[in-house]
């Protein structure tokens, strides 16, 4: 099946979907076949935009009696090469974009959900929650451009979990077109439901390579009515996970981010990034952006802020800290916070990492890791920040000052391997919210728990016999 | 398969867990053997109580070999006859009781992690988390014997799924044994990890078919402070869906039970059940019993209760209401929510369902299935209460006053047939909470999506090609 699929085939597969549900000539391809990175070239003989499931289905119908491979692509936005045709430069699979599955179907605001087609934009499905009053909490960097079919079908994580999870826990209902055309609908908002095995969680970051997700049920929530925002200085690690600790025993669910940077990260932003400011009076080591949201009031929800920061001050658990006194204040450390991977690209080459190990394992993960790489690569420069809430830090490293950019790179492989294995042997995982795609296939297999790589094996054996959906993402083809 | 297993083999399982580790007399059998409501009754040649996840692996090794059914049983209070071996009368299938994997290995709160063996009963997990300050918020009647590894096979509900999800949603990790006896081993507390399927969701809620959960790694949520309960009079379910909405959007995540009551369930409780009292001066056609809980302080809490209800007093959406002022009458009014299927006892036979559809289509739903069970047996007495703020009801319904209790009995199946196809109409579930068990094997056939009953054909056949667990649970075998 890695050749060219025949012209026959083509055609009709051309006439599921009329004259404008596809492309085939190179300049429209182009956006949909480099990965925004650059770290994935791919080719393909034709793209699909389907705008029904039926139409779906009948591409998977003509695909799976030809054996012809299926790449679905939503927005573009993935960092794993998950949604790139033909990267082994044969034109042999066809792409499968969602963008005009994208009609809102309902908003059920008594039930709290809402339905929406694979290919509604990420921010589109905020926008339709908010004018109803209510709220979808996904939230990420490129929920302009990424569809919700993409982002359930890569479990997105973003900065909303640490209260309300990842996308997977905000999924009620999915419908699916299998490899054989067949159509899986469980499009329904319920809460409950124990009638056999849920079968919409292996769909939920698997993807694309089990079947191909075209519509959601998905949960939403009551709006925030109230938001506090602090910047704190903390010691160390080990003083910011004690204070995660004390902020959620004593502002419970109202603590709706907790984010981690160290010192020369704000170095970093305030050398590079123009208009941003150092917050507090002197440098500290460690800096925490937490953050409360509510139902309640402004002047409570401050107030329940100025006490929480009061008592962590009092026992020495923060060092000092501003709460953002206007929207505009606000906006300002978030850019702080934002600007970083920004920042860090003018700091000369680097090297990043997804990782995520127990919230109480940090201190430790960066201890070793910060050793592990400065023994390996002396005068390394370690950029850790992010979601030390979720147990889930950009473990980014900087090349130090007197290397060649080159040179740096070159030690990639290495230096993954190092921390990978480290977040591993830590409880964690090398991958907390990018997946597999094609960039971490061989780190699964290095890494991976050989009783979950064969149990894997057999589920995509049982639902895609014919290795059609996505072949060679997650796992070899 | 379907006979006794030679003696060679129960010796060799015997081996596996010493003297202390199995049953075989019928008294030791007995209560192992019955589903508590006795609408099962089984057979085994013998009990295993395996003491390590070793020796579940070693006993799977030994039934894969020589093709021996194994049914794994928790606490034995399943409603759907799911735990019960040799319902068939025949004395083939070995008994796998998970009672002596019963340590909690872990609590991390920094993490707001623990992590517990199957055999860990609820109210143990419950008491251990509380001695850490922190709180499992799973919570149901049979709590004091049920196991968490029974919760997470059945995928639980109970009295927080409002604001803490189902039992899915509270595992982070799990180690299960398979089939033929090797160890999924992902016991890890990480809020992020996109590395491949999720396999764990497969084994949650499979009722025992799949493997057996030998531990887990749950999530733990800070303490509240404060609890303020309200007793509302309603006119109708759709005033009590509108006051709902209205509630989650004026207290958020704070809102934490909201159960429906109609004014027959509390005759039958003021008349049956001791000590119980009208909570209100005039009788209303329905109840909402309504609860907020908060890691803010009491006084707080208590007022945020006080705007909620005078606003919605003043719109209409409220006819009375009584707001609980102290531990002892919080503890009165969800009494007489508690005694109500014990009441219902009191009046005569009565029929169960355990239905859920979206919260919006509730109203609907009770009209219609009142005029159907009505049309069908004239004067059946409709008691439907529950979990209204989950979209689930158990609609129960009791005989006419002139119908001999053996009559309205006989009437068990055309009853749930009316009143589950009426709930999957609605995009509901004829089964919210239990399960599939025994009981609904045949349901589940008539009223599930062939799609679906297809997809776990092939998952129970890829992951258990022998079909040695807990064969005809779930799926006919």
């Amino acid at each position: 099946m890695n050749s060219r699929p025949d012209k026959d085939v083509l055609d009709a597969l051309k006439a599921v979907v009329g004259d404008a549900g596809f492309r085939e000539e190179a300049a429209d391809l182009e956006p949909h076949l480099t990965e925004w990175r650059g770290l994935f070239q791919g080719r393909t003989p034709l793209m699909l935009m389907p705008s029904s499931t039926a139409e779906v289905s009948a591409i998977m119908k003509i695909c799976s009696t030809h054996g012809v491979a299926v790449v679905p692509q939503g927005g573009n936005t993935g960092l794993a090469g998950g949604a790139i045709p033909g990267i082994d430069g044969v034109d042999a699979q066809i792409l499968l974009s969602t963008s005009r599955l994208n009609q809102v179907t309902d908003i059920d605001a008594e039930n709290y959900t809402m339905t929406a087609g694979a290919g509604c934009l990420l921010a589109e499905i905020q926008s339709a929650a908010q004018d109803a009053g209510l709220f979808f909490p996904l939230s990420l960097a490129a929920e302009g451009s990424c569809q919700i079919g993409g982002n359930i079908s890569t479990n997105a994580g973003g900065t909303n979990v640490l209260r309300f999870g990842n996308t997977r826990e905000l999924v009620l209902g999915l419908e699916v077109v299998l490899p054989d055309g067949s159509i899986y609908d469980d499009l329904r908002g319920l809460r409950k439901d124990n009638t056999g095995y849920d079968l919409k969680q292996l769909f939920i970051g698997a993807e694309g390579t089990l079947g191909i997700i075209t519509a959601a049920t998905l949960k939403l929530f009551p709006a925030a009515r109230a938001t506090a925002t602090a910047w704190l200085a903390v010691e160390s690690p080990a003083a910011a996970v004690s204070l995660y600790r004390e902020a959620r025993r004593r502002v419970g669910d109202e603590l709706v981010a907790f984010e981690l940077m160290p010192r020369i990260a704000i170095d970093m932003v305030l050398e590079h990034i123009p208009g941003t400011r150092e917050p507090l009076d002197a440098a500290q080591p460690w800096y925490v952006l937490l953050e409360l949201a509510s139902a309640r009031n402004q002047a409570v929800t401050d107030e329940q802020l100025t006490d929480l920061l009061g008592n962590c001050l009092d026992r020495g658990l923060v060092q000092d800290g501003v709460v953002a006194s206007s929207e505009a204040q606000r906006g300002d450390l978030w850019r702080l916070r934002h600007s970083i991977s920004e920042a860090q690209k003018n700091a000369g080459a680097s090297i990043k990492h997804d990782i995520s190990v127990p919230v109480s394992g940090m201190p430790e993960f960066l201890e070793r890791a910060n050793e592990l790489v400065e023994a390996r690569v002396p005068g390394i420069r370690p950029v850790p920040f992010g979601h030390l809430g979720d147990g889930n830090l950009h473990y980014n490293v900087s090349q130090p000052d007197d290397m060649k950019a080159e040179a740096f790179l070159a030690l990639w492989e290495p230096l993954n391997e190092l921390v990978h294995t480290l977040a591993v042997e830590l409880g964690g995982s090398f991958s907390a919210e990018h997946g597999i795609g094609s960039l971490k296939v061989a780190e699964l297999e290095r890494l991976g728990d050989p009783v979950k790589l064969r149990l894997m094996r057999s589920v995509k054996q049982a639902l895609d016999p014919g290795g059609i959906m996505n072949p060679g993402k997650v796992l070899r083809s």
